[in-house]
């Protein structure tokens, strides 16, 4: 496998030179489009500025001006990519753009979307992504033996290879039939000098809303961009959708028949951001809802106080304190500090009591039976790493509250998961994983708890995707048969 | 006045964003320092990484290695200054450190500490402090008349000079007359090949505590640092306090017989960390117990939600809901990712809808009458601009509960205060303050509710400051002297 | 036409300030490949550096180790992509390495060479070239009508589809049938995990030399870098070979019979470096010796000093003088410290006197009849400006030598034109141009007499292109038919 | 003794965190003031440029705007340390700027100059120098003893203090004073409010001129700088001389009567741009004249080619082979592009013929008996390097011509000279150093030699100082006495 080392651009002082590792599976990343507003890339800016938690290995734009695409893009932050002297030389009427969350310590320069690609003979084409196909080494095989080469393991250069091979008549076709070759968890925006394009994959496992703003239109991965922008929400974009953007207005169609809902449960768990809301709800809310189900569920008899795992488990923390009518305190503080930057302590260092990242509230857990409430276990070296903090610090007991069920399942629609060995819940009851992360006791959310938290049914072709808890996924899985995975 | 500015090089293109909270009020520089340990400046890297709330505008230390000092230091955070690589070669077994919070928007490469003076005749000299003194103008007048030369404005140039011109026989005779001759709220960290010195201010303003780890002494601004580099909290420094380190152990004396505790209310406030505690009082208890207060002095009829203004509110919002036993909910979300090179919204686009750092999570506050908890207001500019936010969303009413009285009066001790003109509270009246915030009421806790909270007697020579709030300076205000402030 | 911005980060404050000659007329990149070495990367890093005067605009390698290709690059100097500890890690026995010459005001990170190709079912290839192909356009519209997409205008991804559409059984069957469809002056280097593969066009319009150190072959632009890297000088590569280097050893073989010599003659007169030889004649000999024939062809009577127009006119100008008996001097200096951050003065000061890039040595010149000896004269800009100088310094006459002739003609095979317009040479005799220097004279050497300097004999297919200079392009100009230039 | 290590200002990448030990001993250093101009800083800016030879280490300017003294630097060359938007906010109508030569591989941030002292009861001061004080270390033991503190071992710190001390009526008067205290090779600049001062050491080591543009007066070290922003020459200051320029015009003062021309041989022969004149002295002429008294000094017979070691060597080499009659070539290349971030060549790779930095040009060597003409030798690394690479290219004889004497005892007034010890000519006699750099032959320039190529007189107290050549001081060596030296 060849694998790609970038310098860190215009640097004679690499900040990080970054070591670039192309990869495998795609990710979540966050996209925002917007077509017919004279500000296009300033919009886009703050667009793309309120869906960084989405991704922040990379950021990029394509502005489109009169006929001329322009691409801009680099490593890192947006606020590390632009300045206000590009931004305000970035002139253009339409936009798509793309924050990169890179999977693996290795990140790629050529990874940073959206890719561009210019024809002699017709116009030049933007396209950028979220999520992961489930056939794109299959497609891949078949295309180079056609004689296409790839200079990316990027889905978006596939997609172009496919729109490019399709030939139909008209562009819309050709992209429509694409559309239908591909399989997995996306959702896509493209841009000519004719129109914007947003699509969604089949089962809605990744979110794409709409809005508009004046006379513009507006694309998202999650409704926060629109309020930041000051758009209003029109609607989702469906399962299967394509949805047609020109300085006619909107078009809406579908490219696939096979389709229904099985939106991505960990959107809601972990990923979107609290003032988002995905399908009608509001994110924060359904996370608060499963802290109170939680509290239903999983009881703690004499516990004196909830605490949660900064800052993903604050939501969940509120609702079960509420409903269990315990006082949820700030027992737990997480540096803000702590960045790329930061030289984490040696080894020797750490065992000898010098701490990072997270600190304890002494008078608040001290000789207290403690609720520790976090939205989810992946790994479980943090959470360990805090019941030890806690119970070093005092705490009588450490009772753990976890606001999904146990992550057992590798994701192959775009959420970065480990290797199944690396899940604490591969192979392990929670029994045993109360054990190994030293708690007193550990309580999962059931999956039909968490359905109703969110407020959507779940099964595999309508509501929500569990498949990485249940092990059913909602499309066939190509690249991936015969995987054992249970 | 002349004025100095640093190339910042590289300054363009901050590597690391900051998702450091933006301050309202300022800080005012932390002080680490530790003796007898092997890693000393690894240990001072992540005393002062704790302490990094304290001042974002500089880091520095000075190491001892044997009877040498070597001082190392920059300009931005502590992550922007020190690398892995200079931290490795930073050998030594005793070291003072500093992170500077400066002041105006000129920011000078002088005023970052320690400093480090170096004589002929005798060893070497590193100081750092924080705080402010009163009579800093008159002395160097005083000294300049004798032909002293001044570099910085800095404090600590100015006790040195003082020592200097003290020629007493020994050097901590010297110290202490020159200790006894300023006035004001300040912490001082001194070292030399011999020992390391620590002082605080007669009046106990500025915080300073010591803790053991090991054979090695540590001292700090704050308690949080002692948890991080794993040392035990011994005592917090007392006011007119110095204390001298060295191989054979520890010494206290008293530099001054006028003392007594006046300890900075701010820094229960707003300044210190939440698992900070200050004379034995947890800061995160003193300001959830300030919540509980206001809930108690100020009820509000018919409130259907609490919220805080991330993230200083929170601990007041919580005990606030606790308290009136209102839900507490997250309402506003703040953005983590606006750090130094981030592009402001033209005010023409913030005109139009454009918003920045702060989101509204609408299902929570739309139609409802909200309770917006923060810890105070100086300027009131962000308060207006998040009632703002809160109604533009749909809020049926927004009433402010303030941890804190009126801010009214500038601080001598400090604490970065814009000029009295620019306080809301000066001059005008809650409910003046409340029709300005386009607020339905306002409500800030008493003076005596404050100190109940916090659990500290106050009144000008015992207790807290409050001056900020009453204008009773617990100092004579020698340069200051004749300024009208109220 | 899409165009791509990168942003440069760090890029406000480039460390490393640029000693370097600004171009006149513009260089076109350099290659160096070496296989059979352990310690491949370090050595190309070397290589590359004494070819560094090719290209400024970026640098890149792919290093093979075992079976994988890795690439590293970056924009800029060689210095500022690489840094020790990259250098270090990059692991390997083969290389094939870049310099990259951007054409234009906007350079794009995509365009930094070599390209890195990766296909599911076979090895990754690498590729880099310079020069130009004169159909490359045609080319491109065939491959799109077939399917293909292209990311770059760059010619080593036109190279690579038409090698992946080829299918012959071999992947040299595939390469020769790919290199006898291009036109245009170039060198290419490829290199795979069983190979590395060196071309020259058939013209011989771009130099490739061979060398070998210890077991180790090495091939690039310039015999200096050979010299640098400890090589030993074996041959220059032959227009139109293909050089196969394995761990078996070197093979060769052309890939095309329609061949014939027509070496660059700006190579001898402005790009490479004064210690390369090109098919066996030095370079700094032959600026010199077109220096003697300048002084033979052109006399002036009663010049008093030769001065050169530095750097690029001294090897002539010590010629000049020696030939025509008259004392060489230097009599302007240039600024070594011009680099991209310089801070040009404006408008306004230049017309007031402030002075930037070169200075007039005044007792050299002042009331002397000079001979100014320059290289060659494209826009004329630099030259008009110097004798300004010298006159206004006191001059009494300047004579101008230009020791290449008249530059009349675009070059279509890498040497990056002005347009015809731009060219001071285009539709003004010697005369006029002399007027518009406001110099005394100009002689330009003929084309003979520069043929004799070099030593080699030109015409169309043999010997020397002067195709800038008369207008006989030694090729067909597919993309260029029709365009009228004289 | 106390070091100090600066990270690179701004920087979460410090291009280089550069180490700083601060200088005990000055150094060249060069000097630009303006009074009495629009854009003070811009022409400081292009004045500073022109003198970036005599410092790369840091730059830094006061420009007076109004009363207002503010100051502006940073490490590393001018254009690192200044961008077009800070320079444009530099208001001013009078400025004193400096470029650094920091000795050691230690480079301090505290040691860009110029120096700024701010004083409560009256204006400010700016100070900057270069050269180097025999009697620092005495008066500042002195100083201390009076209580003063010195934060740097700057002697711009020393004079400020000096100047403090002396409490005369007026400024001047205080400045003569503390002036003539002090003793070295020195040049001054000082600016307060009110006027800008420049001040000669009373032997004119180093030198500084004056010149004029329209109503502006400019002081600056060499003419390169007059030239270069259009000022017209008036005259050298004088040894001694004190220059007071303010809105009134210009006065003359001397400060001692114990003066008398003594200027730094090494300005002509290494130091100086080639364009700057000296005393009236044209440093290339000198330099062109040292190589023609060379050549009848020491002519050799056989000798086919003279080279110059480039760049310091070709003055010289063209003055021989003019008088010898010998061809001049272009013999070594000097790679251009070595900056702080070329990584140098492992010590195996050099021993295995990997070169860096020179090239010989094979051609104009090979087999022939080569005159390489050279500055002068003081530790003799590069020399003996040169030889080798001449030899291993095959030149059949390598004759040493250089244009100084055997260069034997340290510098005190300036010049960065390594200890004795590292001294190639210190207790080696020139047939010695000829076998230790392995070269055929070896000639030094005589000391009356060199007198009469530059055409001043050399005695200790009239025309040159060439105490490092034969070890006679023109002054008192006080915190040197008894130091071995011969």
């Amino acid at each position: 496998m060849p694998t790609e080392i970038v310098a860190a651009e215009g640097g004679g002082s690499p900040c990080e030179a970054r070591c670039a590792n192309e990869a495998k599976i795609n990710h979540e990343c966050g996209l925002f489009g917007i077509w017919g507003h004279e500000e296009a890339a300033q919009l886009s800016y703050y667009g793309l500025h309120s869906l960084q938690h989405r991704g922040q290995d990379g950021a990029g734009m394509v502005v489109k001006n009169g006929d001329v695409l322009t691409r801009t893009k680099g490593p890192g932050l947006l606020t590390e990519v632009y300045n206000s002297k590009m931004l305000a030389e970035m002139k253009g009427t339409a936009a798509i753009a793309h924050v990169l969350y890179a999977t693996g310590g290795m990140k790629s320069s050529t990874a940073i979307q959206p890719l561009l690609f210019h024809f002699e003979q017709s116009s030049s084409l933007a396209i950028c992504h979220n999520g992961a196909l489930v056939n794109s080494k299959s497609l891949r095989n078949k295309l180079e033996e056609y004689g296409s080469i790839f200079q990316t393991t990027c889905s978006s250069e596939l997609l172009a290879h496919i729109i490019k091979r399709s030939r139909l008549v008209t562009f819309v076709d050709s992209l429509k039939r694409a559309l239908s070759q591909i399989y997995g968890g996306f959702a896509f925006l493209l841009m000519t000098k004719n129109a914007l394009y947003a699509a969604r994959d089949p089962r809605g496992l990744r979110p794409l809303v709409l809005g508009k703003r004046g006379d513009a239109y507006v694309v998202a991965s999650e409704t926060c961009a629109l309020d930041t922008v000051g758009a209003t929400y029109i609607r989702d974009v469906a399962p299967g959708e394509l949805i047609i953007i020109d300085d006619n207005g909107i078009k809406s169609e579908f490219y696939t028949s096979d389709k229904g809902m099985a939106l991505c449960g960990m959107e809601f768990i972990y990923i979107a951001r609290p003032d988002s809301n995905i399908e009608g709800v509001n994110v924060h809310t359904s996370r608060k809802n499963a802290g109170i189900v939680l509290a239903k569920e999983s009881p703690t008899a004499g516990a004196e106080v909830v605490i949660a795992s900064p800052d993903t488990g604050i939501s969940a923390a509120i609702g079960y304190a509420e409903a269990a009518g315990i006082p949820y305190e700030i027992g737990l503080i997480k540096n803000r500090y702590i960045g790329r930057t930061f030289i984490a302590p040696s080894q020797n260092l750490r065992k000898r009591g010098v701490k990072m990242k997270h600190s304890v509230v002494r008078s608040i857990v001290e000789g207290k039976s403690v609720i520790l409430v976090d939205d989810s276990i992946v790994r479980g070296t943090t959470m360990r790493h805090l019941v030890k903090l806690l119970k070093d610090t005092g705490a009588r007991e450490v009772h753990l509250k976890i606001a999904s069920p146990l992550y057992k399942y590798p994701c192959y629609y775009g959420i970065d998961t480990p290797s199944p060995k690396e899940l604490v819940a591969h192979k392990r009851s929670a029994r045993e994983i109360s054990k190994l992360m030293d708690a007193d006791s550990i309580s999962f959310i059931s999956e039909s708890g968490l359905a109703d938290a969110i407020g959507i049914t779940h099964n595999n072709t309508h509501g929500l995707c569990m498949a990485c808890f249940n092990g059913d996924y909602p499309t066939h899985l190509q690249d991936f048969a015969g995987i054992e995975l249970k």
